[in-house]
């Protein structure tokens, strides 16, 4: 078998760090699982147990590496990994969309990855240059969630609205003409994506013109929300508003 | 002067890392200031130029202190801190609260700090054992927000409790009674304090009996929202609701 590198965003391969994590993975995505690395100390713990008959019954070889997860983690406490095979998605053309243009934060992105399953946005678009969504970092982040969700990444917001042309656009901005209270339409039978910007610079001001712009009220003390924390208010009003 | 050492939670003295969380504290808590400790490469920077000012007008003290900036920083691109006397506080008896029993997670709580200022929930307390709020990466993650609220530690909730006995309770809970947009009071007259749980262990069960368990709507597809999303999402609506 291959040595097992360290992650690097040209790998063919992701890893899945932690039982959750790893759970997630067999759950929605067996397929791409290549191999389940645990650690001799925790052999024969429940966890662990859990997950090797998981994959032995998915036919995922199982080994023990603890080196090898040491390297892949960089941190000593990580009990299990599944080596994943890298995969493509493709959006779907009627659902609601959330859009990331160049977000850079990984733990931003996981925790992103976590709020839109969790609120049933199934559909993310990242506008690149951004963050690695294979990361380890990013994946556990996102708890595992990333593997419930179709992510697609895009050379710029052009091609994004080439693919998905019919959807209504609402770009969060801090200057958004609209409150975001304001903004969730009663029905939303019709696509919508909401597009949120980068960490440092928000959304460029042309997005305003696109669509929507929409704010979400906050005081003068403070610049800005995190970005994971607006996608998170963004998308439960608009699914209370679906409701 | 005494050599400024990596922080622990045991220090008098706190570090607020980087420009923008310097400018906060000047802004908010000046008398706290006692050394501004700048890089050599970055000394005439526009923005540590414009700290320098505040500080010579504020007679807060200015060294180059390339060594200690490392030190205390971990990392080799912060340009500037400040070294700041810890405080106590104590919070408002008559405004709403934001209660987080036993969070452990510094980037979450930093977050959190952020988010609560960005919505007016200026009183935030903290149910022990929990992450040391003043430690650098909290009020790096707050962008200095700390600064701007009242935060207060207690030993358990029935200290809290004690001090706080008329505040209605909002704790937020995977299987709180009433959906967060139908808890929401039309009327927030009273005093009121929002209740979150531990990132792994939520709110014990018992805490359903002390007010109006809340929870938040979200599919069975994640276990759970991440802390400061859950927090933020509630300060939101019942910031809304207030309105």
């Amino acid at each position: 078998m291959p040595k097992i590198a360290v992650y690097s965003d040209e790998l063919p391969c992701g890893y899945a760090l932690g039982i959750y994590p790893c759970h997630a993975l067999l759950d929605t995505r067996p397929s791409i699982a290549r191999r389940l690395l645990i650690h001799s100390e925790a052999e024969n713990s429940p966890g662990i147990r859990k997950l090797k008959s998981r994959c032995e019954f998915l036919r995922v070889r199982v080994e023990v590496a603890d080196q090898a997860l040491a390297r892949i983690s960089r941190k000593e406490n990580c009990f299990a990994a599944i080596v994943f095979d890298k995969y493509q998605d493709t959006l779907a053309k009627d659902l609601p969309h959330i859009v990331l243009h160049q977000p850079s934060d990984m733990g931003n992105l996981g925790t992103i990855l976590r709020t839109c399953l969790g609120f049933s946005f199934l559909d993310l678009a990242i506008i690149r240059p951004a963050a690695d969504y294979f990361d380890p970092r990013v994946v556990r982040a996102s708890m595992g969630a990333l593997f419930g969700m179709r992510v697609s990444t895009f050379a710029d917001f052009s091609e994004y609205r080439a693919a998905f042309p019919a959807h209504a656009l609402y770009p969060f901005m801090l200057d958004g003409s609209v409150l975001l209270q304001d903004a969730v339409p009663a029905s939303t039978a019709l696509p919508y994506a909401l597009v949120f910007g980068n960490e440092a610079t928000g959304l460029p001001a042309e997005f305003a013109e696109m669509g929507q712009a929409v704010r979400i009220p906050h005081s003068g003390k403070i610049d800005s929300l995190n970005l994971a924390v607006a996608v998170s208010i963004g998308a439960y009003a608009f699914s209370q508003g679906r409701g």
